[in-house]
């Protein structure tokens, strides 16, 4: 829901936004691209300035391609900033004029991070206050 | 030793301590549940109103069941706090009347960490300063 | 109002809880310990088992006098951990037997702090948000 | 320099950008407002899209009044977070439609703070690697 | 009390080591530079190899002048990193050839800090736990 | 890059410095020790008093037998001090004569962590940048 979140607030402040999703993701345990995507799809439809798409290789090389003029990220108040800014900066280093810039989570969402839901979900424990019902219809699906 | 002290310390905060092994826990590496649970009922046996239990599934219905009225989690001053506070803050979202209390590690544990325990161990290491002997007496017997 | 959170979920921890206002603080800035008193004893009138009490000195010193058996206090996730912890290793150092338990504040105080409601007040802006109307009223009034 | 970074990066991601400067900002003691407004024009005279304005009250009603759709902070690596996300999260409860959004500081400006160049200033020591031109001519004139 | 620590240790790993008080550090609200001196040389006339000597500037000046290699930081688990980066990093830029080492002060003096010093000692509290006793006699006399 | 440039500030404080490569590190997944220290030792061969050896066991056991007299790691600005800490203390506890001190990596390298290096790497894109010419040629042969 953190995602769904920011991706909503992001996309007032473009005029389109495209959500990546990473084939070599290391955090796609949960379900394969497709699916990712399918239901990112399925939970933006509301949003007409939104397209998701996957995506291989480098997100900097995707995001040049696609004629992006900066990333979104979401920056959780209780979040890994060292993994945040180390992507980012190794992403400025590499392509330095790409922006990334960050909006935060809502104190509300501040919590969810996919490790929690996995495990939550993993125990057998409800989830549907962290995801949104696309995505829980899949997750427990599986 | 940073366990065993925060659960002698807890001890006199309540009337009855419930100590809960966890079957799915991905920290339980050093050992199976069973054996750790026997461990800690060594180390614990001089604290009449501490049991120690082993449980599966989510650990805010084990603690509904068992009719607790909160969970005492240890924070040492060198911990990862984004995740003790995820975790806190899902078992809220999941159980809302049921209180995460934290009480602070002893400087003189606040290093340690079972990663650390596993690193020296697996390399030869003593671990006397470490655990405390009944949980030395096991991991030396693997 | 986080720390009305914190004093409404603390009394059912315990028997009885004094919510101790130091006359010492230099957080005291917005209104005089008296005053702070006042407000505090109307915000929690609902809670049968709180006593609101001023006190000078030490506040290890004034918990052994008044007989408690542990320190309350709210962990923010943004919050200043450093002084939280300073400030409870150096009581515990003053006083070892009288622990400290950090209860986390809820997510969406998180971010609430006494200097963001004094900025706020200053530039006379609406704090009705921010703190509970016995406070807002006596801080409005200065 | 840290901060004519920033404004030089947002003044890319937007059509147009104002650099407020708060007349009530606890943090002004360098040197006041209008002269801190003066040499910010002087350091974004490269940059057309870049007005620089003073304002008093609250940042969020001047944005408001502005027609402005986002604030920009720069948040360092080395940085206060919680400063940072106590102050987004307080303007967000005040204005929920006016995002804020974090770019990265540069890391080779990520130990400059005011505070830094306020000492290395009152010690005599040189700043021309921490302020730009205007900036060290205005400090060192006073 | 882990002042004199990282002294100690420190002295171990240089020829000469030369204790900086600044004259001019607004942290010296306890004491005038001269006494603060006096109260050093009285607790580290056990090391043969240290100086204590009062200086005015910047430091990297001073330890430039005095013909150091490196300078000396004692870094606690519970403390202001940013501080210490930021000063570390202007330090580097203002003399880049003058190294910065850090040492990690004990678990057991973490928590301590001259503000929980300043804190005990003006509420009436005990304070030989904190500091050494020529720094405490000095403190109670005034 | 962050490794090299702080094993040449670290040669300039002390006679010999020994690069430790350990055989059992969890981290060593880009290349076995052997091609690691012949990476190393490439690196190096401008530093003459700068030995590169393969260790396995605990490094402070190691560090012993070579008659050394502290531990130097980096530390980044953006880094996991937590890991950082818990080593050391632990070294401290296992060895207590063996001082640990610390360097500050250089700002523009404060980014950089094997796992960046690695994702990229594992990306397909250019690592030139992240590591010197001696590692990126090993990696891209791999």
């Amino acid at each position: 829901m953190g995602h769904i979140d920011i991706i909503e607030r992001a996309s007032h402040l473009c005029d389109r936004l495209v959500v990546a999703v990473g084939v070599n993701s290391e955090k796609n345990a949960f379900m394969p691209p497709t699916e990712r995507r399918d239901a990112l799809v399925e939970c933006t439809q509301h949003l007409p300035n939104v397209d998701v798409e996957v995506f291989s290789g480098l997100l900097v090389t995707f995001a040049k391609q696609r004629g992006c003029q900066f990333i979104v990220r979401g920056l959780r108040a209780i979040s890994d900033f060292d993994y945040e800014f180390r992507v980012s900066m190794a992403n400025r280093s590499l392509e330095p004029d790409l922006e990334t810039v960050f909006l935060l989570t809502r104190e509300e969402y501040s919590f969810l991070a996919s490790s929690v839901v996995r495990e939550v979900a993993g125990l057998g424990g409800p989830i549907e206050k962290f995801v949104p019902e696309p995505v829980r219809r899949r997750i427990q699906a599986r």
